[in-house]
């Protein structure tokens, strides 16, 4: 659930003085989550109005209005950090949080909410959010899977797409759902729970007697 | 994900001639999907205007404003039907959508994607249609893992629920985050290979050699 501000989302360049362009794109993605928050319509002229930024510079950096709200929605999401060293499987377990985490990194529950609703109600926003954010956020623990696959340790027949699906569903599962706190320890048990019995499902236990011995009989 | 319309949410109860109070409980709860869809806050005032039901016949039914907007909110889901006969394991596949299924059971896409919305903009809403409606449903499914295990074809340590939520959550993470339909091949057939994953997770393999050799030795 913890994921990466994506700075080429948010038009971010790092350099040294902090470059205009990053207030620019400070601005306007504040006035995008003042609106939002206000329970305004988001909509060009409203974010003008706000922030101030001209119309041009806005669609400079997003070519949308969608890739905007997105982008605003976004903010705060801290990447996904996979700890160094360790089996694939090993990484899986170590990246599920524990009592105590803050689950969210940084970001609120109230946000969270705010984005889903955001995103129900609205498809461009809710595919652009998937396609911009957390698909690439997902990429580093795809990439994880891919090596425990390579390495023998992860079921060669495993989809690490449907791994993430299935154990990020399970966090959703428990905000859209159960209508739970993330921040629960009984919430936190009960995904750690999923996230084990995830890994032992993609784990690799060839040659296991159970599944070749007909050959050598 | 599909599910039954609770009968005792709705207070109906069936009987020769569709007593009276069937069709009040009716007009009641036409009249609040008419104000959600209208985008119009449901009030009580606002249903009893709409409905000509009186505020005390309503109260009657509904306790509480959640538990009535629940009840609208899940009008038109019908039962988990478990097929006869098969080991716990075959219903849990079985009852996986199949490509040309109705994935949900006569409910639309665009309602449940509007009571997701209206529970993450209401909580004691959210509540009340896990603990109203979705737990209920859930129970028959729990009763068949239960089944499973008392009979050994699944790990004594498997706890039901959460293989539950990680199924269900496996289905709404493709509306709720993708943005997918549900109807659509593609993540029918990913659904259904998670299912597959869990249900092999949950199958009682003991005596595995893999698992067991130590003590022999």
């Amino acid at each position: 659930m913890s994921a990466p501000h994506s700075e080429q989302a948010s038009g971010r360049s790092r350099g040294p003085g902090r470059p205009r362009q990053d207030d620019i794109s400070d601005r306007v993605l504040d006035a995008v989550l003042a609106l939002i928050d206000a329970d305004t319509p988001v909509t060009v002229n409203a974010v003008v109005a706000r922030s101030g930024v001209s119309r041009a510079a806005l669609y400079r950096r997003w070519a949308t209005l969608p890739k905007l709200v997105a982008a605003a929605l976004d903010r705060g999401r801290s990447p996904i950090e996979l700890p160094e060293g360790g089996s694939a499987l090993e990484t899986l377990e170590r990246i599920a949080p524990q009592p105590g985490d803050d689950v969210l990194a940084g970001y609120s529950e109230a946000r969270l909410r705010q984005r889903l609703r955001l995103g129900l109600a609205d498809h461009a926003v809710q595919r652009e959010y998937w396609e911009s954010h957390v698909s690439r956020r997902r990429a580093p623990v795809t990439a994880e899977l891919e090596r425990g696959r390579r390495s023998g340790e992860i079921r060669a027949d495993i989809d690490p797409e449907i791994v993430q699906d299935l154990l990020a569903g399970m966090y959703y599962y428990q905000v859209v759902v159960r209508g739970e706190q993330l921040q629960s320890p009984e919430v936190i048990a009960r995904c750690r729970a999923a996230t084990t019995l995830i890994r032992e499902a993609i784990e690799n236990r060839a040659p296991r007697p159970d599944r070749a011995p007909h050959r050598q009989r």
